[in-house]
């Protein structure tokens, strides 16, 4: 994966005139010495993209990962250290914070999310609940949490929701116009809100159905009713319910928008000193 | 302000080649007529930004706004009211919701701070903590919530942290260094985190002396040794402090980066009905 | 679909300092009158791309179809009559016939391809053979000729190549380690080519198997054992094959890279009469 | 030439998301080895290219060519061997195999017709009928086959076709206005499509006259009457004409779009071994 | 010609965050009415431009102009007036000013270099000495000041200098390779120092002869000795020479630098009152 | 500072297709020698940026500054060599010096002006008066030339014109507003024509008084009458002013639109020899 163009937006966005502080008090050939810390428990993702921040400030900056990709941290942990350039470490400092904050952040509460359902089979996914050029790193974030994605966007999965029900006529209606028109490499989910309609979701032929708003009870009942011929996807409001008891009805997958539209930074701090 | 190329990115982003779904399923002149309802309590922020998204996606959408940017609406109200071709309506929802509720979170939670201060002379202002791309959307809903914006990157602000003290010198120097170098329109803020850094700040002529992550006592006694000679700023983990408290040691700025780097999205729903 | 970038790319490419002739010998409010007239037989793709390029282009200009998107015209036959300003039509010219050209040079081979499989359950799809920043354009004129498309590219589909399968030791593993990856909205397609390739893949549970470079008889075999249990797609040099023997032998879908790769350009004439 | 933009659109347009076979299925430090091949007898154009192309989606790849920038290479022949890290061949071989084997196509067609016209004195050219975003790739690769280029696009050269002597009033009247207006740099050239036009054209002091359509006779009438007073071209789907007939009517120029608007893919395969 | 793409970055580049000072001080239906003001003589140039600026801001604004693009205004001119949102015109006004007074400025330079020469036949040119993203505009306010453009850049123009002849390893070398390599519709141009250079230019076949640094006498000689067989071109500081006496020398063209990148702005005021 | 995005601006506008001259006549592997050199008397600026233009047009360069960045040179002398491949120094020469002569030109025009305020306590300091896209480059090179930076533009700073008085209401009302909005890190500027609006300024808060087209007396009298208690900053047509004898006045800082708003371009030759 490359987030060079996430990198190189939030630089030029941060200093389009430079660095005012830092150029006048940071002479050009300053050394800086010191470690990024988590302040706050939990799983780290961004370790390249830090990397890749100084790299692309200046360079000239030698990063040691202390961890890998995917570790739970606790509060205190060193992450990496960090040498070379300062007035590098400077200014690209609050760009590598913000994106590992961010990436550990969205791990972080995957990683919880994931530890609720383990032993069952259910798996936990994303939503397309994410901000505007920041998705193919969001999407990372959740894998490295421990989930799978779903899909990217409007162009690479067929969701059937409500409206497309309605405008199409009927389920059966829109299923079969949806695998007449779309890439016979993807499946075909359908949005369902009761058994009437997973029914006739499942007569028509969908892939995958998402049980959407429903009790503990009513999607056992769907999932006990689609019997394996059909993937099961539990849906609405997920960062609220109870994980282990959704996952207990037995559904294939939740996915869960919280975790990407309401993210809780992980705190880190990166503490260095500067020789002159 | 202009947020264009937020949304073209978010549009672009999410269709690269369409909405397959929307496309297969939804007649070209199929008309939509809905209502985005709020979800939750909390303050209103992107109205402007709703409208944009479906205007350029293709337009054809009449929007008429039920409340006004910044106002607080409880569960269950309705934001605003859609009707028009629902192609655009299905292709633009996702992006529409995803910064209104993104900015709505933001001001929702910036204005919860001002009320915690309200009464007192403290205001509330944001950091550098924001997503790529997103800073000037993220500062605007600051405002909208009713707080100050703080300096938008490093190049139009001046802030003096240890690390620059440290590679200066001393604050003196670091002080000098900066005045002698930064535009005349910017004032110098220092971070200082004694009274002895403090009355150093001071002294050098810096306008704004930051005080991190000190407690209440210290805050007080430091307000009071600079008696308005300087603007003075608390910082340091205020998303988790007792702002009322911090405000009542006389600070006039509290900065809070989880304003924008912790964000809990507002819920907002657009629900909508098709006719073919 | 919005080509508004591809057609963008084209006119500042074409006049980076405007057209010198058309400026120098038209005046500023000479009006055009003309059409675009078919030069050979196919199917029409691109008629608002077409309209596009005028818009785009200075705008002013009527234009009306006189064919639908994706109608069969034959030699002589006017496709659309346009009028307006004449230095817009100079100017977009070109854009608008090269990108209308293709399109419908893709969609007739195309169109061509699924009449030669009609009667047949066949159908034709396309594949990653496409120019830098045009696999939209290409993928829509594939759809407009008659075909579905293949994945957009490699983010949004599995294909599991020999290679892969000698990275991952086996298919079996390469379709375990790809399903537990991959979105569960995508299917996992693997190529093979032989029958051993075939029974492997479908026991490791694969969606959609591709016989790759195989006689007739081979895939009729293969469709045969696979027996509906995963869909199947003809692939290798399908440019040229005898498309109705191959459908004969009752794959699902036949993919053919020259559809886009090796694209004769439908030949479209603009004539027009200008008076100033 | 640096085509850097095109390759780099072609890696984003085909992988916003990351390879997901690849990352699943290839471990990170696998490398493969292994070869192009001719697949087809034609003229190798492209070679830096697919270089680049391996380069800038992550680098660490060995490719040796064994064969130069404009060899004819026969089916089996090798072209260049490439070894290295497994998932950046795997990603960045469709992009490279699409560039080299568009800009071979067209440097193989551009061949045959410099073939055809060979011991003649005149030389082929091409036209503006290319793809938007590619078309200093097919210029290029028309120089590679041994072709001279045309105009770039409209702002660089004059072409006052019928249109243009219609708006201004004459042929005189056109050239007239377009020397003045145009850079001194750039020749102006007429399209003619009989004996008066030419005569006029030459009168007025065209540099170039073009031969628009007219039948080998025609042609051979006016280069006489032009006495290498003029620079002829001839043009007018020259792609389904009898290139020796029409050069031996002693034109100097023949220009061709069939050579980019209608480009047959050279087959090239590339053929590698992966060592996990 | 299209300048949307200098405004736009003007635009953005002036305030990525808003205007500061104009939101908080002027309400957002405040209108503003007043007038450009010629606060010198000379040559109006990017009415348009102005024009476009306003649009491109948010539109909005009546626009009338009082003279025309290319006239000559003097001292208190009225320019064009203005009307509309007071926002609007605030924010766009320097990006407006700013343009219009490089163009005027170029213009008028170029006004007054064309009337030194005026009644001669030699006519002004320009050179490749512009500013990145500018040269559009400027060749553009050249052309309205009554000179004619030199090529736009190294693609579209074939300028032999000392150093490429002295790689070719004589004039008729490089002659000869450019003639071989360069589009047909190019002039092939050769900078010369002396007569012998200039008689071997002439001899290869070079379309234009500069005649570089040298004195009016040699110039002279030069001129006659060519006798019409090529164009010449007087080149080398001509912003300091007198122009009437180069002209007078017999050359065809006076390339001039400074016309570009000497600038000196057109002084214009934009004075408006608001009425809230 | 870095400049890429400037350079590769230059490079592209000039070369979108190569540098025809240069590929036709010079042998790939041609070695070049040379040197820029000062045609004129001035202060260098632009090192880095020269050396960077060989870089991104394809590097193998070597360059050797035989002076400082800032450093006045005098005709005739040797700023920096050059050696390296001949093809890449010819295709950048134009970029490294047409950046090079207009940063030097505003260095060489900064320099000045500050020699002439010497020994004053009064500071030179720019406006927003540049070009699209080189504001960045611009400021660099007045900071180079000695004086300091004004705001980069209209949302880093705050300037309260007569139009934002007039709007708001009074110079009172507007210098609230201001500091109600704006981040406390900006201070406040108000624009004043005569010693009654330089009395309301004042009281109303202002931190730095604009003292606009005053004569001497009038700004000798309002800086006495201010004391120190606001920053104070002469204004209006500053390039053809005594400034001198503006800065006696005893004004904390004069800024001057015409440093970058009509920049001579310092003159440097890059003379060198090619070995083939």
């Amino acid at each position: 994966m490359n987030f060079d163009k996430i990198i190189i937006t939030s630089l030029e966005e941060d200093m389009p005139g430079g660095d005012i502080t830092t150029i006048s008090t940071v002479p050009e050939n300053a050394v800086a010495e010191g470690a990024f810390k988590a302040k706050a428990d939990g799983v780290i993702c961004g370790l390249e993209i830090a990397k890749r921040s100084f790299e692309l400030c200046g360079g000239g900056i030698e990063i040691t990962f202390m961890v890998k990709e995917g570790d739970f941290v606790k509060t205190g942990d060193v992450i990496a250290t960090v040498k070379g350039n300062a007035r590098t470490i400077l200014m690209a400092e609050r760009t590598a914070l913000n994106l590992m904050q961010r990436a550990s952040g969205i791990a972080t509460a995957t990683r919880k999310a994931c530890e609720a359902v383990k032993g069952t089979s259910t798996r936990i996914t994303d939503t397309r609940k994410t901000m505007p050029g920041l998705r193919p790193l969001d999407k990372y974030a959740v894998r490295v949490g421990g989930a799978v994605n779903h899909r990217f966007g409007l162009s690479d999965g067929v969701l059937i929701k409500d409206n497309h029900i309605a405008a199409a006529g009927s389920i059966t209606k829109a299923v079969t116009s949806a695998k007449a028109y779309a890439p016979h490499t993807l499946k075909i989910e359908v949005e369902t809100e009761n058994m009437e309609q997973v029914a006739e979701a499942l007569a028509a032929g969908a892939d995958i159905i998402m049980l959407d708003n429903m009790t503990c009870a009513q999607m056992k009942e769907a999932v006990e009713f689609i019997g394996g011929r059909a993937v099961t996807e539990a849906s609405g409001n997920m960062g609220e319910r109870d994980l282990r008891e959704v996952a207990e009805s037995g559904v294939d997958l939740i996915s869960i928008g919280a975790l990407t539209h309401s993210v809780k930074a992980l705190d880190i701090s990166l503490k260095f000193s500067i020789r002159v």
